[in-house]
């Protein structure tokens, strides 16, 4: 019996493990899609990729694998929960069922649209029209309330597909903690705001030549330990990270010949997600314990070594006198303080991908709002412009001039992304608990930072987060790791301390 | 009936495109591989390319393949041969019957081998030990017979194999043409060694900024037509082209600043395999009426931009103030002639790779000569080092010092291409002769080409040979373009007139 039960598990291993090959081929072609693909490549690749994603959705949605599973659900492999075995066949199981809801015609219907909506989007807000790109809004978001039909759920339809994203949260579970976020995020905007400090971003903002930005970039990837052995980086003009396959995991960056922060903290933000990548258990390459829990748990990885790593006192401890060696014409008279102060700069902003660490929270709550109202049915899409300027006047205490500004300046509701933009607030307070947790359990951080060691923080993200895998739930993971649910406050103590600090609050 | 004919053509139709599809997939990872792919990526991007591989061997010789072809076999579709509906058929048949009488254990086999093979054969070849490659080499031979004879030949187990790089093409047919070849080259390199006119290598061997080579190369890529709209041109040690898939074809060359030459030609080279590629019809991706006529073909393209064209005089009539310009210290004072000769120096040597376009010919033919006698048991691969010193001290007047500058130097016979090496000189054959024509046709194409215009021959070309794709084998075509058949002749005029006077013969 355990025999029979030992075969079809590595059955289910070995289809799931073909279906992760093949995606791993679309991962290829997107990367190159965004970095090399020539442009009249354009249509084959289109062709490329949807034959792949049809092919992997047709053999993963193949009735043997839900026969498998039904099998295995009865087998001691499943008995103790977050054993490697059960974790597999009972997240497959949670996939699977998923998967087999969407009807392909909605799947290529929603891959149509979405694809067509991104050039119209695109165009649309290059002119500021808005109603130019209104009926596609239309289309996708009643597009999207028929997948979360089909998906199905208990409460809200925002929850079937926010689920998609960050599988297990719900509307209610984070709206909570970000209710209790916004509550001490507002007032700490407006007494940055209204404090008399103010950095030098001069500082920040003169000749950086490309060239040496680049070997500095590469230089601080390489100290928090992205491997260059099994990565790479490149220019694009939208920053990504792509995990491709086992030792092929790869960044891309964009330089500002006059800016230093952009291009250095982009790439720290991307080897942080190439980290995570990296420190998956190879092993369990194509299955749930070898991939990644959440985007939000992806997005913490991110944004710790950006942030709370990248923008701290005790990693510029360290780099400072690198920039200024690498820099001399910019940084060389340049104080460290002054320096510290330019790139911890706290200002209300119209551009989400442009905002400081501090405000960027209120972007994404802003948009978690609007985006769950647009599903409930009280937001229309046509008085979105409307709803977002408002929000903002009221989140911020300015106005976007343009739509192009204001709700038009994301891709992701016209490729169909609603219910992601959660994932990246959730990002932000996942880090801000795990390092916390992270100082406690390594006594002497700041000081290994401020010597340019970075290892034991990666090797305490390695063991503690990455090589788990999708063994437990973003939820569970928070608890298991931090002792503790996850709450606004150890964001909201590091932001109050740190910019209290920094503005004499 | 007809409808019939009409729904299993289309079906036929269908399924090609999916497998070219997948296929070009698969072309995309194995440019990847040769340009950007992390070092630590090699493990999945082989088991990704090889569970490409299967799956689209195992899509071609489904049987329902067989049988719609049978079908269409009796059908209207097939009445006149070089109809697009006869073409596509008739090649479909051709090569699925070799598809099917390979065996899927023989097929994994010989990648297996091959792929442990090339790794033996870079360290063996490094340090210059044929006894360490030799047990690899007999097990290639032996594999490769195995293979001749599961496809089955009239004659010669060689026309097995190199009728998987020139369908058609037999030991018999283009032996003859090369024993008429090498009657006339012997004594042509012969008196070319013997002349005391030598060109003053040197102005082509001093500092060329890589920076501004690139500028240069791509430069006349473009002239001679490569699209760079779709396409691109990368760094790799060893230079090819990829036609991935329609609006995709990618180039590769490498730069040496101490020379001209090496890049300049190589880019040439490429961009005629580019300009073939972008130059099949579109609408026929996927099946023979879309794809290219033969490896000897395809040389013929890289060749004739190459050599006929790349190192003519026109060309060089409009290019060389333009090379002064870009390199004015290397070239600044150069005369027109030296320069002509200096980049058509011929003398014997020992690399394939590195050999004029006069020698390389003797280089094809010796390894022709060796390969044949491999698999006609005539030489034992034991004996392949004398063999290969003696024939080259026959044809050169120099024997090789080491076997990794004599019989190891090629990577082809450790991946198994046993067949392939005639195709190149069939290219600079089959490349005379086409251009020969050309110029018949085109009468005033030297003016053209000094004033810096070559889209004439770009389309001729076009028109001639790359728009019917496989609608004739490489035999016929060369008689429907040219009105003759192939012939060592226009090869020979041409080499003699431009090396006689160069050399005073």
């Amino acid at each position: 019996m355990a025999e029979k039960y030992d075969e079809l598990y590595q059955e289910l291993i070995r289809r799931c493990k073909e279906i992760s090959v093949l995606g791993s081929c679309g991962g290829l072609l997107g990367w190159d899609e965004r970095t090399y693909m020539p442009r009249a490549g354009a249509p084959a690749r289109a062709e490329q990729m949807s034959y792949l994603a049809g092919m992997t959705h047709k053999m993963f949605t193949d009735p043997r694998i839900g026969d498998i599973l039904s099998e295995l659900e009865k087998s001691p492999l499943v008995k103790d929960a977050v054993s490697d075995s059960a974790v597999n066949i009972n997240e497959t199981r949670y996939q699977y069922d998923k998967s087999v809801k969407i009807p392909q015609r909605l799947v290529e219907e929603i891959t149509h649209t979405t694809t067509m909506a991104q050039g119209v989007w695109a165009e649309a807000r290059a002119v500021n029209d808005f109603p130019k790109f209104l009926p596609w809004m239309e289309k996708i978001l009643k597009l999207e309330l028929e997948l979360a039909n089909c998906l199905g759920y208990k409460k809200e339809a925002y929850d079937a597909l926010l689920d998609n994203y960050e599988p297990g949260a719900t509307y209610e579970s984070i709206g909570k903690v970000f209710a209790d976020l916004r509550k001490e995020l507002v007032p700490l905007v407006a007494a940055i705001k209204d404090s008399k400090r103010k950095p030098d971003l001069s500082i920040i903002e003169r000749d950086y030549p490309v060239d040496r930005q680049a070997l500095f970039g590469q230089s601080g990837s390489i100290a928090i330990g992205f491997d260059f052995q099994a990565g790479r980086l490149d220019i694009t003009t939208h920053p990504f990270c792509s995990g491709i396959a086992p030792g092929d995991t790869r960044i891309t960056t964009r330089y500002n010949p006059r800016h230093l922060g952009q291009a250095f903290f982009g790439i720290l933000h991307e080897s942080g997600h190439g980290i995570y990548d990296q420190g998956l258990d190879t092993a369990h390459f194509g299955m749930p314990r070898g991939e990644s829990v959440s985007l939000g748990i992806h997005e913490s990885q991110s944004r710790m070594w950006e942030n709370l790593v990248g923008r701290g006192k005790p990693f510029w401890r360290h780099f400072f006198p690198r920039a200024q060696q690498m820099f001399p014409e910019a940084l060389g008279t340049v104080k460290f303080d002054d320096f510290y102060f330019a790139i911890n700069d706290v200002r209300p902003s119209l551009i989400r991908v442009e905002a400081d660490e501090v405000t960027y929270n209120l972007h994404i709550l802003l948009r978690f709002e609007l985006e769950y109202a647009l599903l409930k049915g009280d937001l229309l899409p046509k008085d979105m412009p409307g709803a977002w300027n408002e929000k903002f006047q009221h989140f911020f205490g300015i106005t976007p001039k343009t739509d192009a500004d204001g709700c038009m300046q994301d891709v992701h509701w016209s490729a169909g992304y609603l219910g992601y933009f959660p994932t990246y607030a959730l990002g932000n307070l996942y880090s801000a608990q795990f390092f916390a947790k992270a100082k406690e359990e390594i006594k002497d951080l700041d000081t290994q930072f401020a010597a340019g060691n970075f290892s034991e923080l990666k090797k305490w993200l390695n063991k503690n987060i990455h090589s788990h895998g999708k063994r437990y739930r973003a939820e569970k993971l928070v608890q298991v790791v931090t002792g503790k649910p996850l709450s606004h406050v150890p964001l909201m103590t590091y932001l109050k301390t740190k910019y209290g600090e920094l503005y004499g609050l």
